[in-house]
Order: structure tokens, then sequence, then C-alpha cells
């Protein structure tokens, strides 16, 4: 599977930039975007150019390295320079666990190289960094790839597929999460169909996968969300996969709001319903998903588009970013390390260790 | 319950027109198109300026009356003149039964006038069909008055109500139907929430229900058709109204696409489902839902927005207006007549003739 397009590329050396494609302006243009401080990175996860749990902690961890460019030059004071930056990246999603992952994961490569080399120069120390970042970017591909090769045989030849949101390529640095599955049955020459919900309010399954999909060749059908039940009414869906943002110890999984309501529906149709994602997106320091903060977005996503209103103005809108699919509805988890069948607390932790 | 604003009002007499609200402006702009022919009647209908089962009714019946103004002047031809008008009409939308029922309702006025009055005047003709279709607008107000006397109980103090699309005064020529409820509470005192779905791909929840529910002064909550399933999860919806654009002799109900979803989230979080429609909404040729026939509309409707694409060009699109909803996810209709709990073939036979 060769995608034509990558989501997000790191140029130079470690006085580069991140480049990503700016996926505000899919599927009209296919533009890139470049930054090259921390600042233009909160800003463009902020504002969604790049989005995707696994991306954001992919972005993140490039994003210390791009902090690390006006670093002081003592390396101890370059490692408290660096908490600072990673702190702020922080605050730009609050819901997607691999940011918090990603960064915490440059915060211990960064001590561990103070600790064995007190003193250093800060440009060794910054090239440790970019290697970390690197790794975590090669890490996020094989990542893909294995949940791919462990998630194909759940699609069927003549299958049709119904996925929400956008956990592919451009969620991630390889080719996906749920969507890699799909990639993958692809490759081995499978003929199915996808049902694409749109995603609202940001139409991220209109704007993101159905591109992407359609790139690949791959043959899909956009459906408005409230559409998804009739599918599964006519028989027409044969499983679900979505991607996630944070999955509880228990298994509860934080993703794109929408997806809960696909979850019930695919129990009450006896549809199988599959949660694609890197084990980093398991969260055990939070035990069930009533404890999982949701992000609240702007009431402006709903109420209008494209610069024009259509909600009366000053209407109340709730928009939460995020719904909690609880774990009795989840047939399934694909991560990079296999298939978690009948996800419970110990199948999880055992999953994870093993 | 005094609305500030009138969605139907013929001006005049017989040589009259028939002014509507253009649905297609709000909630930007509150403007009124007038219709002067059939033609411009079926266009009005045909691109949603006028949506919602029994308004379609009440305007397709005026329309009647429109295309009387060119009719020929012996009465027998203008007979046939009104057949060929009223068989037009009948291919504006294909799902609404109040479509065709208010139009055979017109033509069995005629006949009735034709018969008992062999060789009249025209003028005299085109009274009596302005007269009938008078009374099914006048119908249609004492109609929706009474749907919200019977359903007021629903909508218990400081409950959470959810609603889907527009079945209110914009849809009708009266106070609405699955709205009209929450107007009676309303005018009671009774202090309650409505969520409104915003209803993809055209918005009506949006744009028309909130619209409405704010003039009025109720306290309306907007969200995206994806968000229902997560406020039923928290408690905070008390029970789901909505209306129907045609239900089968055994009670399942074609409405909004949507509305199946819904009433599947209801039926697995123990939300009462009530269906508000008027008793001509039943057709009782039509023995299940599933030969109910389903408007298949355009996919730009989904693949773009405001002149603006939102999906890849070319993109496959399916666009269902309408859904089914089986007759064992409703617990009750509310029409005119009162309410039907425990709904099926007998119990809907029962209530149609009492």
């Amino acid at each position: 599977m060769a995608l034509n397009f990558q989501t997000l590329r790191w140029l130079g050396d470690i006085e580069g930039r991140l480049e990503m494609i700016d996926q505000r302006r899919l599927p009209g243009e296919l533009v890139t975007l470049e930054c090259r401080t921390p600042q233009q990175l909160y800003d463009a996860i902020r504002t969604l150019a790049v989005r995707g749990a696994p991306a954001i902690g992919v972005a993140a961890a490039y994003g210390v390295c791009l902090g690390m460019q006006t670093a002081p030059g003592q390396v101890e004071a370059a490692l408290e320079h660096l908490d600072r930056t990673a702190a702020y990246l922080a605050e730009s999603r609050p819901t997607a666990v691999n940011l918090f992952w990603a960064l915490d994961r440059m915060k211990a490569a960064a001590r561990r190289f103070v600790a064995d080399n007190p003193g250093a120069d800060v440009r060794r120390f910054a090239e440790v960094l970019l290697a970390e970042a690197h790794a975590i970017c090669d890490e996020d591909k094989d990542m893909c790839k294995a949940i791919g090769e462990h998630g194909q045989r759940f699609v069927c030849e003549g299958a049709g597929l119904l996925t929400h949101c956008n956990a592919g390529a451009l969620a991630t640095a390889g080719q996906g999460t749920a969507l890699s599955p799909m990639y993958e049955a692809h490759r081995l020459g499978r003929r199915f169909r996808v049902f694409v919900d749109e995603t609202r309010p940001l139409l991220q399954g209109s704007r993101l996968t159905a591109w992407e999909l359609t790139q690949a060749g791959i043959d899909a059908t956009l459906i408005c969300d409230n559409t998804a039940a009739v599918l599964m009414q006519q028989g027409k869906v044969n499983a679900v996969i979505t991607g996630a943002d944070r999955i509880a110890a228990n298994g509860d999984t934080a993703n794109k709001i929408g997806t809960f309501a696909l979850s019930v529906l695919a129990v009450h149709h006896g549809v199988p319903f599959y949660i694609a994602a890197p084990s980093s997106t398991f969260d055990l320091s939070i035990a069930r998903g009533d404890d999982i903060p949701i992000e609240q977005r702007s009431a402006d996503e709903v109420a209008g588009f494209a610069g024009c209103r259509t909600a009366p103005d000053g209407m109340n809108v709730y928009n939460p970013a995020f719904d909690v699919t609880p774990v009795r509805n989840i047939t399934a988890f694909i991560t990079e390390k296999g298939v978690i069948e009948r996800p419970d607390t110990d199948s999880i932790a055992r999953h994870l260790k093993g």
C-alpha cells in the first residue's frame, strides 16, 4: 500500500521544520503548511490543520524539537526550556492521550540524555531529541501497518464497512488506524465497500476519509451521520471500524462525537464494532470512561458553515468533540500488538504487557 | 399560544394567490414568497420553500385553486383541467401522504359539485374549491391545536425533550405537530428544555425548529444529530417527539432521515419515543413500512454547502430523505383524536374510526 501523500514530514536537521498537509483545506486543495515554531504548531493542532490522535502525538514530538531551536546553550537550562515547551503543547488539545504520551516520551529521553551527559553540548542534545521524534514517527508508521495486518481479516470480500470521522493516513504518520485494515485488505485484492459518516460538525469523514479512500481507489460512499442506522437496518453494514482518542483501563473509549451512537446501533443490529488504535491510546491511569475529560468546542462549529449562519443568532449549542463508548458495546480492539477480543480490564492489561 | 408568524396564507378571493414563508431563507431572513400558478407552487414544494407533510397538503389544496384560475369556462372541462393540475402537483414530493390526501379531497369536492351542479358557472365551482381549501387549512390549524392538547402531558415540568427535523408551525398551517405539545405545555407555564437535532443534510432543525422555538421563548439547545445519543446516555432526555410523513397501517412510520436511529437510541436508553401526526398521515393502503416509497435526494445536498464543496468531486453519496421506524420502537402516536398507546394494526384502525 503506497499512499500518494504524506501527512507529516520533518524537513532538514535540528534547524529544520515540520511540514504537514493543511487538513483545513481538504478536499478542495492539497496544500502543505510549514511549522517553524512551537507556537505555529500549537495553532496548527488547535485549529485542526493537523488532527487525529496519533498524528497529534508525532507532531507534538517534533514540536519539542522546534522548541529546542531557541533553547539556551546550557543543557540543564535547555531541559527546563523543553519542559516549558512540552507543557505549552500539552494545552493544545485536551482529549487525545497520544499527545501527552509523545510529550512524556520526549521529556523522558531528554532526562536520560541530561543525566548521562551532564554539561553536554546543546546541539548534541537537540540531535538526540530529533532522533527520538523520528523514532516516534517511524514507530507510528510501523504501528499503522501492524494494525492493518491484524485487522484486515475483519474486512471480508464483498463486505460493507462503516467508519466515522477520520482515523486514516491523515490522522497518523503512516497508513492510519481504522482505515489501515481497509488499506491492507485492498492491497490483498479484496473487494469491499466503505460507508463514510460525514461526521458533523467538522466533516472529517466527508473532507478527509472520503478523500483518502478515493485517492486509494477504494469504493467509498458518503452518508450523513444519521443515515448509518438505515444501512444497518438494510443489512448493508458487516462491520464498523473507528479509531479512538483515549481508551480507559477497562476499555471504555473516547472517540469523535457520534461514535457512541454508532456503537448502540451496531449492538442493536448485531453488527460487530471494532476500535483500531495504537496501544499508546490506552490510558491505564483512567479506570473508566466517565473519568476521561471531554473537550467542548465552539457553538459556531454547529451554528454556521462557510461564513453562513445556519442557526438563529445567539442559539444555545451543545458541541462536545468526543463521546465515550462503553466497553460492552465494543466487539474487539485492534492494536499494533494484535486483537483484544471480549475486552475488559484484565484482557487489556495482558494485551498491553504482551 | 399565539405565534408571531404564519407559514401559509391565501390572499384574496378565487383570483388570489398563496403567500408562504420562504423557508429556504430562514433563519437569516423572514421573507414571504407568493405563488400565483401551480408551477410556482410545484417549484416551492420541490425546492422546500414550503415543507412539512401537513403544510404541503394545505399548500397543494390551494395549488388546485391556483390551477382553477386558468380553467376553461365549461365546468366538466374545468374538472378535467383540475385533475391534470392535481396529477401535476402530486409529482412534487413522493413520500408525504398528506399531499395525496389533500389532492384527493379537492378532487372529491370537485366531483361532488359537478355531479350536483351540471353546467354550473365555473366561478361558482372555483368558489366551492377555494372554500374546500380553506376548510383543509382551518382543519389543519384545529388538528395542530388538538395534538398539542393531547400531547402536552408528555412534556413534564423540568423535562428534557428531543426533536428531529421540523414538525412545527413551519411544517403546518397551525402550531405544528411534534412541537405543538411543547407550545401547549409552554402556554400552561411549564418549564422544560428542548434539544434540537440539526437534521442533516438540509438542517431543518437548525434553520427552522431552532428558529421557531426561540421565537416562542422556549429554552432550546441545538445539537448535531450524532450527539443525541450522548444526551440520552447522560439522562438528559425524558422523551423524544417527532412528526411523520407517512404511517403504514401497522404503525411503521416514515419520517425524516435520522428518525429511525433516534428510535433505536431511545429504546436502548429506555426513553419514550412519540410520533405526533394528524390522522391523515396514516395510509391504510400500505400494510407495512417496507412498502412506503422513500424519496432519494441529490448528492449535492450532502457533498457541499453554501456553494462550498465539502467532499471530493464525483463522490458517491447515499441520501435518502426519509427512513422507516418500525412500530415496535414507537411508544405512542399522538393525533388530533387522542393518543394511541401500544400501537398496532388493530389499535390504529380503532383509533382512526373513533
